[in-house]
Parts: structure tokens; C-alpha cells; sequence
């Protein structure tokens, strides 16, 4: 069986996903729906990008991702299959690969032309149900993805977050913030070992080519506040305690134990991060 | 496999929508549930009707409807199964269904008197969990309609939208507005055809007989606003400017492209909207 | 087929319980999951443990219950696979299955040790991903519980509801609200037979061996109102108006017809309600 990973900004309010997830299955009974999330803030591209970028690899190879965050539906922008990395990924062409491209290979892109694959009639306000859905569907049931349309070798692309490294400064910027408050930035892949050491491979941003950081001091700027190190974990500092750890996504993280910390220091998504590595090294091997 | 489709007020806060799945996955371990929102406005059965009628035809013909939106729980507003145009409905007898069956034909009532599928103990304050969840998961398992409990030939009806059709005027009131604040209107079936003919079937109203209407030139009135002409999509107008369409479920559609046209005009539900087709036709072929 | 029934407090705005159940279907494709909730307030225990209460005993025998409310994830609160009475859970050791057990038999607790059943690398902030997710996905493909760590004896509480029981008088607390401003006690086991006649086995409190009391005349007193008697359903008093029933999950509620008694009441959580039985009759054979 393979399974369909939903992820839009339809919300679970209206019947949108619900009649999509219909669909879906009167085309293939037997595949599964798994939904990522339907909270994407409407139309905001760039917070569905990274979201999906959190989420894929969690799935099984061959997974389908469904992703309709489509502020141009009905426009002349197109409807993509995208096959990568052991991945498909329906999507409309706006730029919502762009992190997860930066991870795989072997990327092959089909354009959704061939009505035979799209409900008898095409809607210009709902294509998530009129065009998406059936794709994933009939990429589910067997069809190949060559039977959808003609191939293409073009993708509209994101700009990368900003994540500047001078020495041992960085200066990244606020990715998003979960309904819990905490804050994620762009300075990642940063991973802990045994010995409270700190690797840096900057994910994002302007070096060549990413090499690993190593350190044991780390201070933290945002909005004024400094925090004087990473720590492992929420319950390291009191409830209500403000703290900067390694997010379960593997980026810096600012949050609040049992507390909102979004909330707390009045930050917002594109709000700047600052980061001395008192110690760092670099290792190029 | 026959799979079951869920609408309901519960919201998804509380236990009330797993507890429904519970009970269903126990009496039919191999049924799907496919959630098609549970967000109705609590006890608002006219919402649910309008939200069932956009919702069922895209479900794979076999779907059974749970669809609980019941003000008057532990009353003795009859629970039901309905069998009508190759799918099954549960439902209490409170109107839900009146805009569904003015398209469906074949239509079997039977209530749900049965306490043999029903669980053992029936709260007043839960049908959803005792009665209607157990009705949908029997029928799921293959236990025909007729073993629910007699035949009934009565439904409670609804009284349908507001749409006065006088000459090329048209008088109807605003159906619904979803979460992105997109205005629905009672003025459909519309259709645009390649050469921006649109043709209109209308699908409520007092008219004895529906004809189509076509007409080029369109003219929509809402809360003292005036809009010359229908546009294709949302994208056929800047962002942030009012436009009127044909809605993905064939109705005429308030919108902002990117905005929220309902909070903009301070439209609600029942406000009247009225379109004035310049140069209809009327077809009675 | 094994499946999983999931209760969280990590909300559906964020991929969290997306990614979760891409690594449930990862390890074992075959499973289905089932949303409860994941509307619980965050790392209110206590109210996950009554959500867990009143929804378990629903889902067919086998389920795998998947509880992540984990205020101290990251810190050395144990990660524990509890099995109970044809049940299986997966839990933080943080009191969140206090009220369950006390109605199961054969319980038996282990401590997720073994890492070969842990994501390759677990983050010290999302052991629902890393550590939970994956225990409850290896049980659903047959992994026996045994395998998943060593065998432990011990069980963090909760302190158990209020509720004294003097003589005719009854003193319980407010347990819980749900999100139409139902009002549900402490005071439970509840039932009403057809001659209006309640029986009540207190399910919580101070008795030493809870019997049942039977009474015809009860009176409830909360926040300074006074409601003369029990009722059988909602629609027993006209919409807008106070009643006193039997819940859905047997607890004294306090509601409103079609409207919001906590709202109107100014209740909360913890609140103080009073019974008085009027001819209530212990019955302990």
C-alpha cells in the first residue's frame, strides 16, 4: 500500500480536506491518509516549505506528499508531480520543494497536463480537490508518474532563510513558532553529543560549501535577551525559565519551560537570532 | 471495504469524535473513517445540510454519512438510516438531509429502533457513541438497512434557501462563508463555459421547473457594493480586491484574492446578495 | 489488525502528531491509527488522565493507546509501556493512567530501555517522535511488550478527584469542561432506570468499599445555584435554560439546553458541587 501525507492551509473547519480525502479514495480504496498538518497560515509558502521540510523524512519511502498551499489557484502558475529522493510530492509550482530539494537527488519533474487524471470538470478555485487530490490518487493506484503530463525541468525556488557565518558569529533569523511558543530558527543542523559538545553543519545560508562546527560554549541574542548557553532540555531550567537547546528538528531553539516563549519576548517569524561559539572549530576533514 | 464519512458539531477539542471512531473500529475492525469536518456550528442543522449537500457527491458510491448535528439528543426526534442514489445517511430526523434528497432518488427510511445495534447501555446526552456511530458500523460489517429497524416514509424538511428569480433578477442570501471568509451564496448551479458564457441552473428557489439561464454580462449586489462582472479566479484581481465568481461548488462566490471578503463587507449568513444578468437568455430546450 | 488510539496535548496546528504517525506507519505499515484528542491543555495531566478515563473502554479490545501529555520530556521521567486489562499504553511515567488502572486488572509495567525499538537518534525534546511513537508501532507489528525493556513495579499517581460522601450529602469538584460548556463532576457512577430511579457508585473518593446509594429525590447545589432535580436529557428544559443530568460517561453534568453553562455559571475546573439525596437508600448487598 502507498500511503498520502496531507499538507495545506484548508484548515479543519470547512469540508475542503475532508472532500479531497472523498476523492482521493473513490480513486484509490486502499490507499491511507495521513495528515501532516492543515494549518499552514493561508497561503504562506514559505512556513509550508519548512514544515514539510521538519516532516518528510519521518515517512516511509514511496510516501506521497499532498502539499496545496496555492495562493495562485486558477492562475497560470502550474501543478506539479515532483519525484525525488524515494518521495512524490504533488504541489503547485510556488516554491514549496525548495528546502526539501536541497536534501535529495535524483529529481524528476512532471507537469499535471493530461486531463485524464483530473476530475471531468476543473474548478478555478478548488484545484486541491479538482487536480491534486486525483494525481496523488492515481500515482497511488499504479499510475506512472510519465502518464501525468509532459516532463519539465524548471521549479520556482524560495529564497534560502538568511543564516550569515563571519568566524565564530552567526546571525540567522526566526523559521517559525509552534502553538506551544517556541521559537525555531534557522541556525541548524546543530546536534548534541555525550559530552555536551555541539556540532554545526549550517543547513541554510552562504557558506560554499557546509562544513561541521564544533563547540562547547554558545551564547544566544534575541530581542535584547542573552542567553549564556545550550542546554539539553526544557525541565534544565525552572517553569516559567527561558532557555536556548537543540529543537527536535536539530535547529537552535529559544523556548520557555511550561511557558510561551514567542509570547514572552514578543517575536515574531523573521526576527533576528545572533550566536557567538565561544570556542569553535572548525573541521573541514 | 465500505467506508464511513464523519460530519458533526463535536469539534475535536473533546474525546467525543475518537470515542465515535472507537466504537466504530470495534464493531467493524475493517471500515475506514474519513472525517469531512467536525466544526458545524453547534446545533446548527442548517449549516450541516448545506455542508453534506458540497460534500457527498465526491465520496466513492457505497460512502455511509454519519452525520450528527442534533439539538435534540435524548428527545424523541427520531434516529434514522436513510438509502438514497447508492449511499446511506445516519442521521437524526431534524432536516439534515432536505438538501441532499432534492438530488437523490431511490430514497429508503428506516429507524433505528433496533436495540440489538445499538450499544448495551444508551445515554440521553450521546447518541452519536450509542446509536448512530454503532447504526453506520453494522451497515459497514454488511448487516442490511432493513435489520436497523422499520420502515418509516417521513423526514423532517428544512425550508429551503431564499432564490426569487424575476426576469433577469435574481434575489438570493448568503448561504455560508468559510474560514478564509470566501462568501457562498443560494445563486447556483453556475458554470462558465470557454467563451465566458455562464449558464446558470438554478438549484433552489421558487422556480416550477429549473431552466437554464445564459447570459454574458453579470451584475452582483452585496451589502451596497457593486460588482460589474464575474471574473474567472481570485488571482484575476490584485491582492486584497473584491471580486465575484463561480465558487468551486458552482454558486456565485464573494472573494478577496489573499483576504477575507466576509470580514471586509461585514457579511453574515442570510444576508441578501442580488446579480442582475444584462443580457440573459432564458433556455427551455 | 492492531491499532492505535492517540491522546496528546500537542495540538493540530504543528506537524507533531503528523510526524508521529509517519513513523508509526514507517515501522508498521499495517496499523490505523485513531485520533482521541490532541486538544488536551498543554502538560495538564490530570485532565489527560480523565480524557483517557472516559474514552478508553470504548476501542475494541488489543488497542494500543499512545499518551504523550509529557510535561517533563527530556528529563529522567521514565518512558513506560503499561498492559492492563487487554489493553496496552504508552505513556511518560507522570500519573496520566492513575484513573484508568484503577479499573483494570493484570497490570504490568516496562520501561522503554531497549534502544533498538527508539528512533537511530532521540532528541531530548520530542520523545513522542523519537521514543513513544516507535514503542507503540512495534507492539502493532507483534513486538511482545517484554522486548521494548525490563519489567518495572512502580507507578507514578495522581491524587484521586474529590468526593466525600456524608450520609446523604455528597461534596465533589468539577472535572472537567467540554468545549460546549458541559459541566462534568466528580460525582459518578451514575444511572437513572426507567422509573427515574438514580443508583449511584461513587467512583472516586473516600469510601472504602464503594456501594451503591439509590435515591429518587437529589438536589445540586454549584456556585450559589441551586437545581431542584435530576433530568433525563437536554431537551427536558427549554433552550437556554440550567439542568442538572446524568452524562454521557455517568458523572453528575451540569448544562445548558443549546447553550453554555460554564460560560453562564463562571465555573471552573476544580470548582466545589453539592448533592443532597433526599431519600437516598444505601443498598450494600
Amino acid at each position: 500500500m502507498t500511503q498520502i501525507a496531507l499538507l495545506t492551509d484548508f484548515g479543519t473547519t470547512d469540508i475542503y480536506v475532508g472532500v479531497m480525502k472523498g476523492v482521493i479514495h473513490r480513486i484509490c480504496l486502499q490507499t491511507r491518509c495521513i495528515d501532516i498538518s492543515h494549518a499552514i497560515q493561508p497561503q504562506n509558502v514559505r512556513q509550508g516549505a519548512f514544515a514539510l521540510l521538519n516532516a518528510y523524512s519521518y515517512f516511509a519511502e514511496g510516501t506521497i506528499f499532498l502539499v496545496v498551499v496555492d495562493p495562485g489557484v486558477g492562475s497560470i502558475r502550474r501543478p506539479l508531480a515532483v519525484q525525488a529522493g524515494g518521495y512524490r510530492f504533488i504541489i503547485p509550482d510556488n516554491g514549496i520543494l525548495t528546502y526539501v530539494l536541497a536534501e535529495l537527488d535524483d529529481v524528476k519533474i512532471v507537469e499535471l497536463a493530461n486531463s485524464a487524471y483530473q476530475l471531468p470538470v476543473v474548478s478555478n478555485t478548488f484545484h486541491g480537490r479538482d487536480i491534486f487530490a486525483p494525481a496523488a490518487a492515481h500515482l497511488a493506484a499504479g499510475v506512472p508518474i510519465d502518464e501525468l503530463g509532459p516532463e519539465s525541468d524548471t521549479l520556482l525556488q524560495l529564497s534560502m532563510p538568511q543564516l550569515n557565518v563571519t568566524g565564530q558569529n552567526l546571525v540567522g533569523e526566526v523559521l517559525s513558532i509552534d502553538q506551544f511558543g517556541n521559537i525555531e530558527t534557522s541556525i541548524g543542523n546543530m546536534r548534541w553529543d555525550t559530552e555536551a559538545q555541539l556540532t554545526l553543519t549550517p543547513r541554510f545560508g552562504d557558506l560554499a560549501e557546509p562544513v561541521a562546527m564544533v563547540a562547547k560554549q554558545v551564547s544566544v541574542n534575541i530581542r535584547g535577551i542573552h542567553l549564556e548557553s545550550l542546554l539539553p532540555s526544557y525541565s534544565a531550567v525552572a517553569p516559567g525559565d527561558l532557555l536556548a537547546l537543540v529543537s527536535s528538528g536539530g535547529y537552535l531553539e529559544i523556548a520557555v519551560n511550561q511557558g510561551n516563549a514567542a509570547a514572552q519576548l514578543d517575536v515574531q517569524v523573521g526576527d533576528q537570532v545572533k550566536v557567538q561559539l565561544g570556542d569553535a572549530v572548525w573541521n573541514n576533514s
